[in-house]
């Protein structure tokens, strides 16, 4: 099994209800072909583990197709160039591939990125440099739009897009209040990060709580977690506020049960109207045009240190599934990254 | 009574529970003051009756102040000046005011508008060429935002911002699907206004027609009503779709009962995340530096017959609160306008 063509991979077994299971994926491991022509073969080095996988194993119409039972489960690589039929790329060229839960992988050169490994740690290509750093960059430039002195606020903000939606809404000016989930992660996100408060999401007067670290109330509302923490912003939000939606990891494992009532949307869009609130769903791929700003920028406050980032980096593609797993409890400590190999 | 100072009103006798009643309004009888310097003396030819006014019966945080018990409800109206004490106005001036529900009222010069009682009948200046009307303009120009060929939806569309959102939407290129309720006004909104489908609401597939009629999704929703009607269009709308926010009638009656689940707002959330989707709530005076705008292009659409409305008028005052309570279940058939005096 040394065989360079060799990979390891995890497929999605079955369809999970709720909460995935272990045995919603199995390892396999398969012989690759040769790259053809405009192809490279890559050793994969990292895999990004993030909350949008869990939608893509239910067989629901989203703005992705969901991967197919038996497939490889998919995600952001960085990778090392083996093997290379195109002119493009050499061995030994690190690269950004989608290549998803697996060892090795075949990839067309013109979809993945030469990485500049002497820059950065490579692995941040996948979190704070890449698509969790953006999405936090996207989403306030484009749609939360913070003015000088007003409280933004985001959930799940020691994680990849939380940690980064309040540095940078302070680089803007703003007021930065975190959710996080613990003592440590609450630590963390005022003492290392530095913004401006943090709310324990399980304390037991989380609401009282919120509202008191936002005396002039929300003008932005970074959504990437849903649940509960809605029903908590939703009083607090000022009139004009701006709700950049970019994901609902409270969501993801809902089960029937969990849609009982009462029907809070009325509720909500009473306040909509009353309040004249924004509320806009995106995906960063929407605001690609802007990613050049956005690796220039965030490799400058980081390299100044106001953009901080950590990551919680998993040993072994055999771990993937339990972290993963965990990930959707809020588990990890930082960006998900799997080491695939080390070599 | 004769006396040009006395005034007929309606006040709020007490707060509504659910649906109005006749007798949360009482009708009083009260002398005016003099009108004191920069203040006219009117007479009410026209009260105009919206949706919104129930949200002011209620004692809530909104946009605008409660009314208070005891005070005359609030309400916009067309005036004929009968003693001016502003060099501005002179007796016999035909003006926009927000006078509410009474015969007569003091105003200030500084807060009415004169109207040219030649170019149309005044009582549009209260629907097709009033608040109405450029909440249909507003919400279009700046959140709606349809391109030719897209396919946009309003409900209540024989009334008077709906009439008036698909007219508009034709007139900047986009199909117009209207929702209405019962046969007569279905057919007004197909052959008099010249929408592209009309659906009623009342009809048992009406979910079913509603997406018969819009084959290739919906791009625009433009949001007057709440409660069923959304549940019909949020599945049909498509990937970016905006959604403008400006009234939610079919909540304003609500009570707790009408809460019961399951809930709907995580997959409202989730359809927000998952098509890109905007909602934006917005009260019409936001946008007011473009009510010039509106009033040239809508005078100019009026003239040639692109833009039709219908007035539903109902004589005499002592008739606005049971016309009003037929308002919020839909009985009136057009902009609904009370005709104050006849004099």
């Amino acid at each position: 099994m040394s065989d360079k063509q060799i990979t390891t991979r995890i497929v999605l077994a079955s369809r999970p209800e709720g909460r995935p299971k272990p045995d919603n994926f199995r390892l396999e491991t398969v012989r690759l072909p040769e790259p053809s022509k405009g192809e490279v073969l890559l050793d994969i080095l990292y895999l990004s583990l993030d909350p949008y996988m869990r939608g893509r194993m239910d067989d629901a119409k989203s703005y992705a197709k969901p991967v197919a039972i038996g497939a490889v489960m998919e995600g952001g690589t960085v990778a090392r160039v083996v093997e290379s039929a195109d002119p493009a790329f050499k061995p030994g060229d690190i690269v950004l591939s989608h290549s998803g839960w697996q060892s090795r992988a075949i990839a067309k050169a013109s979809e993945i990125r030469k990485l500049d490994a002497k820059a950065y740690p490579v692995s941040t290509a996948l979190g704070v440099l890449g698509m969790p750093g953006f999405t936090a960059y996207a989403g306030l430039r484009n749609i939360g739009k913070p003015k000088p002195g007003e409280t933004v606020v985001v959930a799940a903000a020691s994680g990849p897009v939380g940690s980064a939606v309040g540095q940078i809404a302070r680089i803007m000016g703003a007021r930065a209040v975190g959710i996080a989930g613990g003592r440590e992660k609450c630590d963390f996100v005022r003492d290392e990060l530095g913004f401006d408060a943090v709310i324990d999401h399980r304390s037991t007067n989380f609401a009282e709580e919120l509202a008191a670290a936002c005396p002039r109330g929300i003008d932005v509302y970074f959504e990437n977690v849903g649940g509960h923490v809605w029903s908590a912003v939703a009083p607090l939000l000022n009139d004009f506020a701006r709700v950049p939606v970019c994901g609902l990891i409270a969501h993801y494992n809902a089960t029937a049960a969990d849609l009982q009532g009462p029907d809070r949307l009325p509720a909500t869009m009473r306040d909509i109207l009353k309040k004249s609130l924004l509320l806009r769903g995106f995906i960063q791929r929407e605001f690609a045009d802007q990613r050049p700003d956005f690796e220039r920028e965030a490799s400058a406050w980081i390299a100044s240190g106001r953009l901080k980032y950590r990551e919680d980096i998993v040993d072994g593609l055999e771990n993937a599934p339990a972290a993963f797993i965990g990930l959707l409890d809020g588990k990890n400590f930082g960006k998900l990254v799997i080491r695939v190999s080390n070599t």
